[in-house]
């Protein structure tokens, strides 16, 4: 069984023994090395039958490169516990695991282990280490005075799983597009290691727990507050298109996996946008009194994503 | 919550950045690195009621510190996954940290991130670095004429297990020595690292399957057979008067956490067991025709620790 996590997983020079022994043993790493561990529970975090196999695969390895790209790392490997219950198929285990591997390919990423157990539910849990160069971006770093970006847009994930869930409604190509975000979360580890070259370093973390609860783990472990524009909050074409007016999805929705940072920059949008590769929008400052101060909306007293929401 | 996995949790000057953000920093290692992962599923690995909370912290560290042991590594930091049922209480959620942490302090595992997932049954995973010498101990590098080596003694854990699970009667003192060593398993890391500075290395393996199951790992790995005299596999006092000459437990039985080495030495028994520290017992040799030949028993045709026996 854990031969077939592995099977046709080219590894990387990094590793010298892979998958087979009680450890992996890796080369050891010049730089300074992230570890995160992040998992995605049936029921909890994916329903069966809503994306194919495969994309379960490769988006466990997703949630944790959006990790190590929110640090500004360089994802190097990783080891995969697979919890499966009795009525799991070959075919269902072998397709996640070719989503896995492809991803793994793509993302550089060697597969050095594995465990599988039995379980009553299904669940993937990946730890992953990344390499991070001289600078590294941390959520305690913002400061008074620095603009607050995001790449991308916000919300696209949650509208996804909303009309997954038949609670809302869509046009086949919105749907397609927003189904897509929720399922396929593309982890934004080039935007990443680009930006933790930025001086000053900024302040960043990935947004999946939804923009107002990412942006106040920001604030919280800095000391700091923010006055955030939700109006400037980017959003898809797709997301207008369903969700009108409705700012909730993108300002509290999960699981978009897009990167918050903050920084004190003389770069315009559109220049820091050219040099990361992705489209970046200012949306707000950090500010010295705490609190998160937003411009049209008076906040709720209860804001971000509801993980329990299966 | 996450804050509660590591609350009072002293980090090594190794680690520069613990819990708390999107992922641990850790100082470049010097030594090559070991990384596995392993878990501990409700219902499968362990019974809700069955010990205490601590108890299932601290093995859920030991299962991964014995993987470490088996490669004669030094275990360096880890990080955790919990999957929570609704229905579990804050203390027990308390008292499993404070067994992790405990666990984690005595064997010099820096905690240096986790992630807390709600599920429907419980689960512990674990994944965890280590560092290795220049000498590291493989599965796959048995050769004929090695003896095999065990430590300690084997089957207790199992017998622990069917105590518990009502299927076994034992008098209180064997009770309590064979279910203490179900609950808390201790990993072999200083035994295992000792063992990795002989010459030639030796290949070894942690019996966690089962002593016959694990031994064929290393057989297969390796490419070669053995040779097993099974009335020599070390048997504990309260193992011989709760199961007497019944050998089952010991040779496939798992979850003792010993270990399984082969070497070609010319140290005795008790020089091997006074330079390891631990009680070592020569149980067969490796040979270069495959196969696995006991003294006594014609061996079943399906052998080894069903893991889902719960």
């Amino acid at each position: 069984m854990i031969a077939r996590l592995s099977a046709g997983h080219r590894l990387s020079r990094r590793t010298i023994l892979g998958p087979g022994d009680d450890c992996a043993i890796l080369r050891p790493a010049r730089s300074s090395q992230l570890l995160t561990i992040d998992s995605l529970v049936e029921g909890v975090h994916f329903k069966a039958g809503w994306g194919r196999p495969e994309q379960l695969g490769a988006r466990a390895l997703a949630v944790n490169l959006s990790d190590v790209a929110a640090m500004g790392g360089t994802p190097t490997a990783c080891v995969v516990n697979l919890a499966i219950p009795r009525t799991a198929t070959m075919p269902f285990v072998d397709r996640l695991n070719r989503g896995l591997r492809r991803a793994a390919r793509g993302a550089g990423v060697d597969i050095v282990g594995g465990n599988i157990t039995s379980a009553r539910e299904f669940a993937i849990t990946i730890a992953l280490l990344g390499d991070v160069g001289v600078q590294v971006m941390r959520r305690d770093a913002a400061r008074p005075g620095d603009d607050i970006f995001v790449t991308g847009t916000l919300g696209d994930a949650a509208l996804g799983w909303r009309i997954l869930a038949n609670k809302v409604r869509a046009p086949a190509r919105a749907r397609a597009f927003l189904v897509n975000r929720y399922l396929s979360p593309s982890a934004r580890i080039e935007a990443g290691a680009r930006l933790a070259r930025l001086k000053p370093v900024p302040a960043a973390i990935d947004i999946s727990d939804g923009l107002l609860q990412d942006l106040s783990h920001v604030l919280d472990s800095s000391r700091v507050g923010a006055n955030l524009d939700e109006t400037k909050v980017p959003l898809s074409t797709a997301y207008r298109e369903v969700a009108r007016d409705d700012l909730s999805h993108a300002l509290t929705g999960g699981e978009d996996y897009e990167l918050l940072f903050c920084v004190r920059t003389s770069l315009s949008e559109r220049e820091l946008s050219r040099r990361l590769g992705a489209q970046v929008t200012r949306i707000g400052s950090i500010r010295r009194r705490h609190g998160l101060q937003m411009a049209h909306i008076k906040l709720p007293a209860s804001v971000g994503y509801d993980q329990l929401r299966g």
